[in-house]
């Protein structure tokens, strides 16, 4: 949470933070220091126990003060920024001039982090020009100090993860309600009188996704029968929906408030066959029992192990193999992760894999997310969007489980 | 275009640079040099004088080679890079070490430019470690390499571009075509059988963007009367679409492909007032003399003050009440500049504005878009996005520009 931000920085020796960028679009930590989106960005500035300030363009005044995460907002003009301009045109130069002298107003005089996402051939000028100033850059190792903040959220980064869960669930119930009201058609199935291709099924995606206010920028998986079992196989647009094929849809979209949500459900229409079935059990079982052990204070690590020792239990290899050096490569079974963290990003920390290894903390929101692949046959992949909380979980995602849609 | 790089590295003492990042995605430089998406990002090499090497993991091989922007790709593990990470787990140093192994390889030994977007905090890490590995990293002012390369498009970028202008001129001709058949209902607009508000337009450009495979990251603008006389208002969902009022409508949509269109026209349901035709009139004038006169060789502040003089021949005010001193603020007439250039980002040189000092070329793609606005009634903003060509411009906005929708 943002208010750990003092005590990691004492822990690390840093005096001050500064996070800048031209726009918090696709700027995960910007976009959390502040609060939500600011169209020009700004500079951010913390000292180290003391409470935080923003200067924002004159037109993003009033957007700042609305988020109200940060109390002190100022405009570059009130730093007399166009002045320095005038008298620094050359690239970077008048940034560096007004972040050093708002540091130094602010009593930084340590060791300074600089955040932000910005393209690195202008930022290294830049810092270039703030070392010159006499500000003592210093680079981080991951997890940064803000993404260790923004490692565990609040309630109001709760509201929004749950608002985007529940937009998220409602895209996948309307495509699976129009998928079972699919007509067969001289040996075809139909969806609004148009044969029923995975391209046809993406335009109903995308207009669902947009009347309910959200971007999918990564894009959305609903990969039909042998595509299915590469897991980065987005679909193939041409392919029709055939009855009893395995049909894995994967959505990660994104709200205006900046967070994201990711939701995988495996169904067919018709009949599953009895592989079908056994692979979609296994699923099941490892993430029914994967939720049932989460909490906090157990590893990402130990929860990876749980699913592998579930899905080997049914019968399928797992990526296991690979960790415990009894194999290099594994393109069947359970082949990935168990999950990943969720927030202003789609993939960060914690992680539920054998890299996992510190303990879960309540307040972290992670995917849940065991798979089983056949090649040439079609995957299975069940996952839930959940809040990490200390005697359990709490799921976000509320969409029933089915594999065969009727 | 890209294969300006080594004349401008070679003017500005460069011997090597080096684009990395963990996605292409909202990263418009590394998205330039690999040519296009690729999901899990990569490093990017290229030595003075020599073709350039792609580096990027496993799964995004065929990506890569598919793209075929950069003939030689290879695999972060051809590089050993998972050997290097087991050896040197600290933050970047496995990425700091991967990077000066290859810079070696490929014979850079002078100076070396970094690219893309990525978190300071860490990337400042990254530097200070390729420091002390010898690599001699440099910072660039605006613009740098690769934005001079990304100024003037070639003929793969110029399909994207038209492309995305198209897709784009469909959803407007559409929303146009959607409000020709509003029926009145007691007194209200009526667009679906529902009253015809601006959230309600907004769901239907939302979805329309979708079918056409468009994401609108930055929103879209739909404003009504007073409110679209403030050109950073995007519309009040809750307003009504009332005849006879000004709407403006601009719309910058991007495609898959990662390059965006920028678009705006202004209408009215029913008659237009006086004052609407006079504004109309102006704009439309200076956009056609814009037009006319834009061509390799002109200047974007040459093309400024010929807008100025028309709209000021029209009797409105013009920023150049603030360019040349008279004024240190100015609310009405044409208060914004009269375009930019557009590709992988929405906003990038050359800058049709009284610091367009550079003469245009060949080959940049901008808008023309001048305005008008009258706080507390209106604006008008008619804007194409256009090629600049040795002889002329070639527009690739094609969707008719007409006041009244009747």
């Amino acid at each position: 949470m943002i208010e750990d931000l003092d005590a990691s920085m004492r822990i690390r020796g840093i005096d001050g933070i500064v996070g800048y960028g031209e726009s918090t679009l696709a700027d995960p930590d910007l976009t959390y220091v502040v609060g939500g989106t600011l169209a020009r960005g700004g500079f951010y500035f913390k000292k180290c126990g003391n409470r935080p300030l923003l200067v924002v363009s004159n037109l993003d005044y009033g957007s700042a003060k609305r988020l109200g995460k940060v109390k002190s907002v100022q405009t570059l003009t009130q730093w007399r920024y166009e002045m320095i301009q005038k008298k620094h045109p050359e690239g970077y130069d008048a940034a560096a001039r007004l972040v050093a002298t708002i540091l130094r107003h602010e009593g930084v005089r340590g060791k300074v982090v600089l955040f932000g996402r910005n393209d690195l051939a202008k930022a290294l000028r830049f810092v270039h020009s703030l070392n010159r100033l006499g500000v003592q850059t210093v680079g981080e190792r991951s997890p940064t100090l803000v993404e260790t903040a923004r490692d565990t959220k609040q309630a109001d980064e709760l509201q929004h993860l749950r608002e985007v869960a529940a937009r998220t669930g409602r895209v996948v119930e309307y495509v699976a309600q129009s998928l079972r009201n699919a007509k067969e058609k001289r040996g075809h199935l139909q969806l609004r009188h148009q044969r029923a291709t995975i391209g046809l099924v993406k335009s109903i995606i995308a207009s669902k996704l947009a009347g309910e206010g959200l971007l999918a920028p990564e894009g959305t998986i609903f990969a039909i029968g042998p595509s299915g079992a590469d897991p980065h196989n987005a679909g193939i647009p041409t392919a029709e929906i055939k009855k009893g094929k395995l049909i894995v849809f994967d959505i990660f979209p994104q709200a205006e408030s900046g967070y994201w949500s990711d939701l995988t459900r495996t169904f067919l229409l018709g009949r599953a066959d009895s592989k079908a079935r056994k692979m979609y059990e296994a699923v099941e079982n490892a993430q029914a029992d994967a939720l049932d052990y989460l909490r906090a204070g157990v590893t990402g690590e130990s929860s990876m192990h749980r699913a592998c020792d579930v899905i080997e239990g049914a019968g399928f290899p797992t990526v296991r193999r690979i960790y415990s050096g009894r194999a290099t490569n594994i393109a069947s079974g359970f082949i990935h992760s168990l999950g990943h963290g969720v927030g202003l990003t789609i993939g960060e920390s914690p992680y539920l894999s054998f890299n996992g290894r510190p303990a879960l903390k309540a307040g972290e929101v992670v995917t849940v997310e065991p798979g089983v692949y056949l090649p040439g046959y079609g995957g299975v992949r069940i996952e839930d969007t959940v809040l990490i909380k200390s005697k359990g979980i709490e799921s976000l995602t509320h969409v029933e489980k089915e594999l065969e849609l009727t």
